[in-house]
C-alpha cells in the first residue's frame, strides 16, 4: 500500500483507539427510549468525523433515530462504494455481568470494553479512518466513498429503506462494504458470503385481568404463562426440527460440496463448548454445528416472562405471559410467509380459555454473495496484505444483517461483507469487546481496499457480481 | 353483646379505620431485602397497640423478621385463646396496575384500598380492637389472650416453628383463631373448616454460561427457555391433570356427600368469569370450579422469566431461564414426599445439555377441622350476631396457612378459621382492599367470640375439636 498513507496509520493508531473510546461511552440503545439524546449525540459525534474531513456531510432526521450520511466524490472515473455501518447498540443488560461498566471502555488483555465494541462501533470505525489516512496525507481518496451510518439496526433498521428509497438516485453506487460480521477466528481473517435471514415476533397470552392469588383460584383457571411454555413447547419436535407447518419447503438443502467445504475449515468442537461453558452442543438432528449455525433455519426465545419475577416464592396466578422469539432463515425463506406460518401455528395451539395477541417486529430474507466475484477478490488482497496471511476464508454467518437484502432490493447494490471481529466478541452479550490489533488491521485492510477497487475499475469483470440465493 | 362494648365499637369506629391505615402504611414487604426497616417498623406498631392496653408486650427477634407476642392472662379459670396474624405484606408489584399507591391507604366505594388490607393487617387488627374494647370499657377480658403477630407469612413462616418450639410451654391454649381467610360472598359469612396446604419451588435451567447471539450460535445450542418450557409443559396432561408420578396417590377423594355440599353453597359461573375476565373456566377434567379450588390438588406456575424482557426486540439465547411453582395439596398429600417427586420428575425432563437446579422454598400439608366441634359452634353464633344472618356458611378454602399444622404439630392447637374478607378483595393483587363495614363487623364478631369462649367453658364439650384430615 501507499508508504505515506500506511505511515500516516502507525503514527495515528493511539489515537484512533482514543477517539473510539470517545464514541463508545455515548450509550446508543436504539431500543430503550430513555436513550434518545444520547442517539443524538451519537450521530453528531459520527457527522463530526466526516465534516473534519472535508466530506459533504448530514443528520438526516428519520421517524425515528437519525441516519449519518457523508460523501466524497472527487475521483471522476473511479468506482464508488457504498459503506455503510450503524451507531447504535444493543442493550446493555445484564448490567452485574460485566467486568467492567458497559459504556466506560476499557483496556485489557489487548481488547476494548464496551458496548458497540465490535457490533458495530469499533467496525464502522475502522472505514473512516481509512478514508482520514488517505485524504490527511495524499489529500484524495482512490474511489469515490457515500457512508449511511444508521441508528435504528438493532431495531430492525425501520427507517433505513425509506431514506434509500428517497435518495435512490443519490445513492447510486458500484458495491456496498459493511463491517458488521466477524472472521473465522483469531488471525484466520474471512469474507461472509452468506448470511442468515430473521423473523421477530412477540407473543402474549393473556388469561385473568389481574394477578390471582394461587390458592384461591389456582386450579380453576387457565394459567397463562403454563399455557404459553406450551406455545413455546410445541416450536420443536424432538429431534430438534421447527414445528411450524411450511417451515422447511422452500428451504434449498445444503450440497455435499458445501457441506465438504464447511468441513475443511476446521471446527474445534470441544474448544466451543469450552468457551459457551456448555456440556453438550444441540440442535436440529443430522447436521452438525456449523451447518446448524450457518446454513439451517432456527426458532429461538430470546426472553420470556409471566408473573412474579422477584425474589422467593409469590403465591399467583400471573395475568399474562410473554415471549419474544427470532426464527433465523437461509436463503429462499420467505420472512413474511413464515412470520404469518408462525402466527397461525401458535394462535392455533393457544386454548381459547386464554387470549391470544401476536406482533410482528420486523424480518429480511437469507443472503448469498457469489464467491467468485471480483469483488470478493479485491477484499481478500487487501485483508491478506493487512493481515500478513495467505488465506482469507470464504465463510457464511448464522446472523442477520438485514440492510443487505435492502440495498438489493432497492439500489440493485452487492455487499461485501468484512468481519473485523471475533464470535467470541460477546456481541449482544456483557463483556463485548474487540481487538484493539483487529481495529487497526480493519482501519488498514480497508486503506488498501479503496486501491485495490480502484485497480479494478480498469479491468473487464467489473459489475459481474451477483448475489445467488 | 354487652352494651358498654357495643357503644365503645360504634363510638370509636373511625378513629379504628384511622389506625388501621397508619398500620398499612408501613410496607412491610417480607420478601423484599430492602424492607427491613419497615418490617421493624411494622412489628413496633403492633408492639405498641398491645402495650398500650396493658398486655405483657414483646418485640421477640428471629433469624428473619421479629414476632410480636403479647398475653393477656387475667381471667384465672376461663379458657386461653391463641390469636394468630401477620404483619407482613405480599409484594405490591406490578405497580402500574394500582389505582392508588399500594402504600397510600386510601377509601372508595366503601372500601379501603392498601396492600396487606384484607391479607392480613386490616384482619388481625379486628381482634386488637376487639380487646381493647372490653378492656376500655370493662377493664378486663371474658378469657385469656395469647397473641403471635408474625413478619414472615409471606414468606413461608420459616421462624415461627423454632419461636413456637421454644415457648411451647408459656404457649398453651384451648383453641387458636386466625382471621386470613374469607367470607363465601358479600353479606355471606363463612368458616373454613378445610384448606389446601402448598409446596413451593424454584426451577434454574442454565446453558450457555452468557447470553449469545441467536445469530451467530442459534441452532447449535439448547436454548434454556425452550427447555423450562417443555419442562413447564410437561406438568399437565391434555385432561389437565398433574403428571407428577404419584401426585394423586394419597388424595382421599371427595365423597358424593361433600360434592353435593360443594353444590348446595350455589356458585355463579357467569358472575365468576365476569370478576376474573376470562372468557372460560379450566382445570381438571370431571370437576367443578369449587371442586378445584378447595379440594383438588394444582401445580401452577407463579412466575417464568428468562433472556431479555425489555421493550422491542433483542436477538439473544439466553444463558438461564427460572420458573417459580407452587402446588397446592389436599389432605393426606405430603408436601415433603411430593416436593421429592416433582424435583425427581421436572429433573427427568431436562435434557442433559442444560444445568438443572431445584430450590425447595417451604410447604405444608392441607387441613380439614370438624365442622361439628362446639369450637365452630360458638364462633357461628358470635358471627350470626355481629354480621345479624341466620346461618353462617361452612367452606373450604383453596389457600393454604401453613401455621395452623404448625399450631397442631407443636402445640396441639386447633384453629378456628373466621374469615372476614372477600375472595374479591385481590389479595396478593394490585388494588387490595377490605370492606370498612366487615372491618367493624369483624371487630364486633371478635368481641362477642370471646364472650361465646367463656361460656362454653361451662360446657361438658370443649376440647373435643378434632383435626380430621
Amino acid at each position: 500500500m501507499n508508504d505515506q498513507v500506511n505511515h500516516y496509520l502507525e503514527q495515528n493508531a493511539d489515537r484512533f483507539v482514543d477517539e473510539l473510546k470517545e464514541f463508545l461511552r455515548i450509550p446508543t440503545v436504539s431500543a430503550d427510549p430513555a436513550c434518545k439524546p444520547h442517539m443524538t449525540r451519537g450521530a453528531e459525534f459520527v457527522y463530526r468525523q466526516f465534516s473534519n474531513l472535508g466530506f459533504q456531510a448530514e443528520i438526516v432526521p428519520t421517524a425515528g433515530h437519525p441516519i449519518v450520511y457523508a460523501e466524497w466524490l472527487k475521483s471522476p472515473g473511479a468506482p464508488t462504494v457504498m459503506v455503510y455501518g450503524h451507531y447504535d447498540v444493543q442493550p446493555a443488560d445484564p448490567l452485574d455481568l460485566w467486568t467492567t461498566p458497559p459504556f466506560e471502555p476499557t483496556l485489557r488483555n489487548g481488547c476494548l470494553y464496551a458496548r458497540g465494541a465490535t457490533d458495530d462501533k469499533g467496525q464502522v470505525f475502522t472505514h473512516i479512518k481509512s478514508a482520514e489516512s488517505w485524504l490527511r496525507t495524499l489529500g484524495k481518496l482512490p474511489v469515490n466513498l457515500k457512508y449511511v451510518i444508521e441508528g435504528e439496526e438493532e431495531v430492525g433498521s425501520r427507517n433505513l429503506e425509506d431514506f434509500l428509497n428517497a435518495r435512490k438516485k443519490r445513492l447510486q453506487c458500484d458495491v456496498a462494504v459493511v463491517s458488521d460480521t466477524s472472521q473465522y477466528g483469531p488471525g484466520q481473517p474471512a469474507i461472509t458470503y452468506g448470511l442468515r435471514g430473521i423473523l421477530a415476533v412477540e407473543v402474549t397470552v393473556t388469561g385473568p385481568k389481574k394477578d390471582l392469588h394461587s390458592g384461591v383460584f389456582g386450579g380453576s383457571v387457565a394459567n397463562p404463562a403454563s399455557g404459553l411454555a406450551k406455545l413455546i413447547a410445541s416450536l420443536h419436535d424432538e429431534r430438534g426440527r421447527v414445528r411450524i407447518p411450511g417451515f422447511y419447503d422452500a428451504v434449498t438443502p445444503l450440497t455435499e460440496t458445501e457441506r465438504q467445504q464447511f468441513r475443511d475449515l476446521g471446527f474445534d468442537e470441544a474448544a466451543f463448548k469450552a468457551e459457551l461453558g456448555i456440556a453438550e452442543v444441540a440442535g436440529e438432528e443430522g447436521f452438525s454445528t456449523q451447518e446448524r449455525r450457518w446454513a439451517r433455519p432456527t426458532c429461538e426465545v430470546n426472553g420470556m416472562f409471566g408473573g412474579y419475577t422477584g425474589a422467593g416464592p409469590k403465591t399467583i396466578v400471573p395475568s399474562k405471559a410473554t415471549v419474544k422469539l427470532t426464527c433465523r432463515l437461509v436463503p429462499s425463506q420467505d420472512p413474511v410467509v413464515l412470520t404469518d406460518a408462525l402466527h397461525k401455528y401458535l394462535k392455533s395451539q393457544c386454548p381459547p380459555s386464554l387470549k391470544f395477541e401476536f406482533t410482528s417486529y420486523h424480518g429480511c430474507p437469507a443472503f448469498v454473495f457469489d464467491p467468485n466475484s471480483p469483488y470478493i477478490e479485491a477484499a481478500s488482497e487487501a485483508i491478506r496484505e493487512a493481515w500478513g496471511v495467505d488465506r482469507v476464508r470464504l465463510i457464511r454467518e448464522g446472523g442477520s444483517i438485514p440492510v443487505v437484502q435492502t440495498f438489493k432490493d432497492v439500489l440493485g447494490l452487492d455487499t461485501l461483507l468484512l468481519g473485523w471481529g471475533q464470535n467470541t466478541d460477546n456481541l449482544h452479550s456483557p463483556d463485548e469487546h474487540f481487538s484493539v490489533a483487529d481495529f487497526h488491521r480493519g482501519i488498514k485492510a480497508s486503506a488498501i481496499l479503496w486501491q485495490k477497487l480502484a485497480e479494478m475499475s480498469h479491468s473487464p469483470s467489473v459489475g459481474t457480481a451477483n448475489r445467488i440465493c
